[in-house]
């Protein structure tokens, strides 16, 4: 909580986190006159915001009432992945009311995949989910100027460039809503409810199908001058290695993420060097990230030393950010951390050899606690930080 | 100018940075009604930071008195560099009063250079610079805990760990004092009066002995949880490059940097491949960073083949460093800019060639406005910014 915020946001933030308190103690926790604090929870009481929620336990003097986030208000949160459209309706607490996950190919453009949010959010409101939203937040895979709602120049987004997400939403729920950049979503999640929980900096590195970074500094996610801070999938690690997407060679992502580990693994299920793969190839006919992950929990050294080699790429390209940063914690995340303990034994070693020794000195690199939940969970987040600041 | 800084400080600010102000403007300036502002100025009159200076010039009605700074005020800025020491005394506008530059080496530890800082500004007040000074600013070739105004694990400052250099200078002249590293009082002394002023997010990247980034986000300088932030010369460029002084092998520091291009250029003046360098060498036992620039200047293949290599490769970590930050600009400093146009070009051509389209469409990457006089420039800002909070 930063105190240079309003009294309102600071006091729906609390309920949000902390549920049902009394005004007491609120006054207490806020560092506010009594006075000021009743008129204040009048006022949210009466714009909808804030509800009553019966007598607090005895203090000593009379009994406080408790006051609660209204039970109504509602936020959806939505992640759309290149591959996936995860959507959830939480309640003010930020905990879900509905949820839907389905594969969804973000290349089929703006107006098919929101036409398919729109579609969950109406089947959830005839679920009986929630009568109106307060907000919507959407994280998308690509960069974002976030004052405008707008994705910019997004790379694996055919049609989604300066695409009004945000107006489309806003219209079709009547409610104010924002988008972000997937990975950004995923640390604001991390950072509310996970393992980052209220640190102030760290970097949230997704190893998925590409590779992202979200940074949080003095408390607030950098999103940089055009929105597209954190873009470390083009950094280049090999000057020799493999054509990357972007039209550069030996990118991040083009020697390490869950598409090159795909092709890399299918090359080695087509030598003897990995029994395991080889076995699964012939089985399904293609090999994915899952399938090296797999191997190697069962031993399969190839499939370690697949591994193995790509943590330390992805080591070595964090290394020299922490040098620069100088970060308080690296949480991996994205599908990739399923590689899980080898994954990370190798980023950690990497780190801890090559940043300077006072920047690692305490620097905990740990995986994800949210996992495939820490998009959505980051967009109800930025929902109700929205909401709140509207609640003026 | 924040808005969210006091009034005091913001009208501080203003009289620092444009001089004589009417009371009528200054007003209008900070949208402040007219009693507060009277009273406000009254108090700082009697705190002796601001004076009266004369009749404005008439805008109508009755004629506005001017103010300004005190006279009076006076700032102490330090640049303690790996091999000299800049001190200067300015007044409140931050001009110059005196100033000494001179070699030192910075190993001598903080007893021996802090003595001659002392004397040097004593030196100042028998020359009649200054009464008193109301604040001073030092930076020093190393991570700094800000905080606490102590050097941290300094690599190239033996001596100097957790020495209480703030708490020193404090008790010698009494007055607050201010201690930060070398390259953020460049990046802070470049966006006050120089190159990039205004600009809110921004890269200093010093190339000099060793190599350093100072980072400017959100208007602010980012220093990292331990004040290491931006500590660049030790990202791996090379896997199989020269053994570093941190340890490991291929450091960008090693690679290019005053201390590695020197070590480079005397090897090549031993062959045959630069007869320009072989004649410098021949005429003084050794050849320096500058001889590269002025041969090159001259003409010299080899020394402009030097000069690209190492621009080529401090473009690649900064190419990772745009794409990381998506700043507004890179300003390039410290004494290696010296070797100008031909070094800038190298790291441009890089830099749009390998980061993201979208965060360099509009990047400009240009020298460093100050030049040797940023760092004791950004420790004059940081003095009178340290001046301006204690005004409460």
């Amino acid at each position: 909580m930063r105190t240079g915020d309003p009294l309102h946001v600071r006091l729906l933030r609390l309920l949000r986190d902390e549920g049902a308190v009394s005004r007491a103690e609120l006054g207490d926790r806020l560092q506010m006159p009594r006075p000021r604090l009743v008129a204040e929870v009048e006022r949210l009481v009466g714009l909808g915001y804030v509800a009553e929620a019966g007598l607090a336990a005895s203090r000593g003097g009379r009994r406080s009432t408790l006051v609660e986030l209204n039970p109504r208000l509602r936020f959806a949160a939505v992640d759309l992945g290149a591959s996936s459209i995860d959507v959830e309706v939480v309640n003010g607490r930020l905990e879900p009311v509905a949820a839907y996950a389905e594969p969804a190919d973000i290349r089929s453009g703006p107006k098919v995949t929101l036409q398919r949010v729109n579609e969950l959010l109406h089947k959830a409101r005839a679920d009986g989910a929630y009568e109106r939203l307060d907000a919507v937040g959407v994280g998308v895979p690509g960069p974002v100027s976030f004052r405008d709602g707008v994705p910019v120049s997004p790379p694996i987004m055919p049609g989604w460039d300066r695409f009004p997400v945000r107006e489309l939403l806003t219209r079709e729920h009547g409610c104010p809503s924002v988008v972000d950049n997937d990975v950004n979503i995923m640390a604001i999640g991390e950072r509310h409810g996970g393992v980052a929980h209220s640190v102030d900096d760290f970097l949230f590195v997704k190893i998925g199908t590409g590779i992202g970074c979200g940074i949080y500094l003095n408390g607030e996610v950098y999103r940089g001058t055009d929105g597209c801070a954190g873009d470390i999938g083009h950094i280049q690690v090999d000057p020799n290695g493999p054509m990357c997407s972007c039209g550069n060679l030996g990118c991040l992502e083009a020697v390490f993420s869950g598409a090159a580990l795909a092709r890399e693994a299918t090359a080695v299920a087509r030598t003897e060097a990995s029994p395991a793969l080889a076995e699964r190839l012939a089985a399904r006919g293609a090999v994915t990230a899952l399938d090296v992950a797999q191997a190697a929990t069962e031993g399969d050294v190839t499939c370690i030393r697949l591994i193995r080699d790509g943590g330390r790429r992805v080591g070595g390209v964090l290394a020299g950010l922490v040098s620069f940063t100088n970060p308080s914690m690296i949480v991996i995340g994205g599908g990739l951390a399923q590689l899980g303990h080898i994954l990370l034994a190798e980023i950690r070693s990497v780190v801890y050899r090559r940043s300077l020794p006072l920047a690692t000195g305490n620097l905990p690199v740990v995986l994800s606690e949210l996992g495939p939940r820490a998009g959505v969970a980051g967009a109800a987040v930025l929902a109700s930080e929205l909401a709140f600041g509207e609640a003026a």
